[in-house]
């Protein structure tokens, strides 16, 4: 059966709140520099009070991905729960406008929807505060089955296992899925989100996945371990998944059938904001799985991706990113 | 009686919705380029929809050029009416986020607040379609007059002859500062606003007025010229006022006492997008005026606020202007 889709995204569906700040504003509050925190709306609150003047921009990070690979050129659908507020319709606006199917229907009752305060140092690292809001109401109902089901690849987020029911979701997603014979890939999405739920997703990864994203500070957090090296051994010791391990300026490391293969980075000329640089890496290596290329053009188009997504503010890609891609490759 | 404030602004209190996009889009919904359309909720519903993905960031005019007098270290209050919704959450936050004394009670009852969708094109213009939303509850019940009488300048938009009661808050906040021996200023912030509202603004430039800014579409429309020297003479007729004429890459035309000089603009590396140049222009020149600067270094000023903002997206500064006029002036 043909898919309909390239990729089918599910996850946290969140407004970012992104406002420059230093490094004594996160020593103030007593934020966890780079890292995703959850708090609550009165924190969230007392936060934004203190915040320097901000700008709004529909963001989440398979939200994010799924833009681009709409970008690219690909077929992305996504699923994730807003409230009926201004907010929610910005993110139902900005992800539509992107190209992306969404359908999911905004909560009418509960919190409102999600916000993620993003403060970006001068050294261009994000460091997260994010309110869940509407996201505690994204359940296994939302799942639309024939969607997960024209989809080639199932993308889901980590951070699904933070709100209560979005597990089932994730968890129903798998199922249907795997049914159809489909790929189903996890981001691992935090090292602290890794923390908080390491158990069921080491579980996950020996049981259900085909595609694990992470980052260096997750990967390391998934196996415990204090060594990359030592990482990369226990990934291959899953040979049936593909790992795309992203190392910042580093580039990327990527494991298939055991085989581990370093890919270097894009040259960047100047660093903005690296919010969304995962989330658009794995835009870039899921479109390129789902055109069957090899794992090391996969992750070359991750990191063109990526690259273009910390030159400026926000999560999502200004530029298009097919054109983009078609002229570095060229 | 030493002022409390430099500046006190009156205005339209809006969120800009900014998106790039393109000529031919500005044909399919027949939008005047460069312009400012006043909208109905419907209109704009249906060019959002249409609209690609956004960013929200606060604007307003008169607020932004508040929030340049704040950066450059002045002291600045603003007017105006938003809703008790997210946007207006959003915009209430990031003036006073930027340091400018903001009190004006949201409307509880009536239309959300106000939006202008901004389309930028590749060539860095922009054209904004607003609905004007809790715009319409402004009135003179909103002046707070102890805070005109503090204020050396008070500045004022002609986009509030746009919403039915906004201008008598305007005449009022005039009336309360003239009785005070205070500074008013005005913008006639858009062609076609000075086309709809053009004999008021000739009798306001006639009797109450001390600062006129304009463009030179604006200036023109508002002597009904089409040469610029002719509008600069009728200008001079009037040498009780201080006019700011600016003319985008060719820099101002300030006029004191009947005597016009030409100020060069300063020299700007990449223009991303001109929304706020006008606006943030006004920071400057309202800025040196507060510290008795001569009108020449008030357009310099002007000219350096106002490359800062055209240099990326939405229309309120990114940098500390304060800093940056210390480093341009050294």
């Amino acid at each position: 059966m043909n898919a309909l889709f390239d990729v089918a995204g599910l996850g946290n569906a969140i407004v970012d709140v992104i406002a420059k700040s230093d490094d004594a504003f996160l020593a103030k509050h007593g934020l966890a520099k780079g890292a995703m925190t959850l708090i609550s709306a009165e924190q969230s609150d007392r936060l934004y009070d203190d915040m320097g003047p901000a700008i709004e921009i529909s963001g989440g990070s398979a939200a994010n991905t799924m833009v681009g690979v709409a970008s690219l050129g690909g077929r992305a659908a996504y699923m994730g729960r807003v409230f009926a507020d201004q907010l929610g319709q910005v993110f139902r606006h900005d992800i539509r406008a992107a190209g992306v199917h969404f359908d999911t229907a905004a909560a009418a009752s509960g919190p409102p929807t999600a916000r993620c305060l993003i403060f970006v140092t001068p050294d261009a690292q994000r460091t997260m505060q994010t309110y869940l809001g509407a996201c505690v109401e994204f359940g296994p109902e939302d799942i639309d089955a024939a969607t997960i089901e024209a989809a080639q690849i199932s993308y889901l987020e980590g951070y699904l296992w933070d709100p209560p029911r979005a597990k089932e979701a994730f968890r129903a997603a798998m199922r249907i899925a795997r049914a159809k014979g489909r790929r189903v890939a996890l981001t691992l999405s935090d090292a602290f989100c890794v923390d908080r739920h390491r158990a069921e997703f080491l579980e996950l990864v020996g049981s259900s996945l085909d595609i694990v994203f992470a980052n260096e500070a997750e990967i390391l957090s998934l196996w415990q371990v204090s060594n990359f090296d030592e990482a990369v051994r226990a990934c291959q010791t899953h040979p049936g998944r593909i790992w795309a391990i992203t190392r910042s300026e580093k580039g990327s490391v990527v494991i298939g059938n055991g085989l581990a293969t370093h890919v270097p980075a894009e040259r960047v000329e100047r660093i903005v904001d690296t919010t969304g640089a995962g989330d658009l890496y794995a835009s870039g290596f899921l479109h390129g799985l789902s055109r069957a290329q090899p794992l090391v053009e996969c992750a070359r188009l991750g990191h063109i991706c990526a690259a273009e997504v910390i030159g400026h503010y926000g999560p999502r890609p200004e530029a298009n990113l097919k054109s983009l891609v078609e002229s570095r490759l060229r």
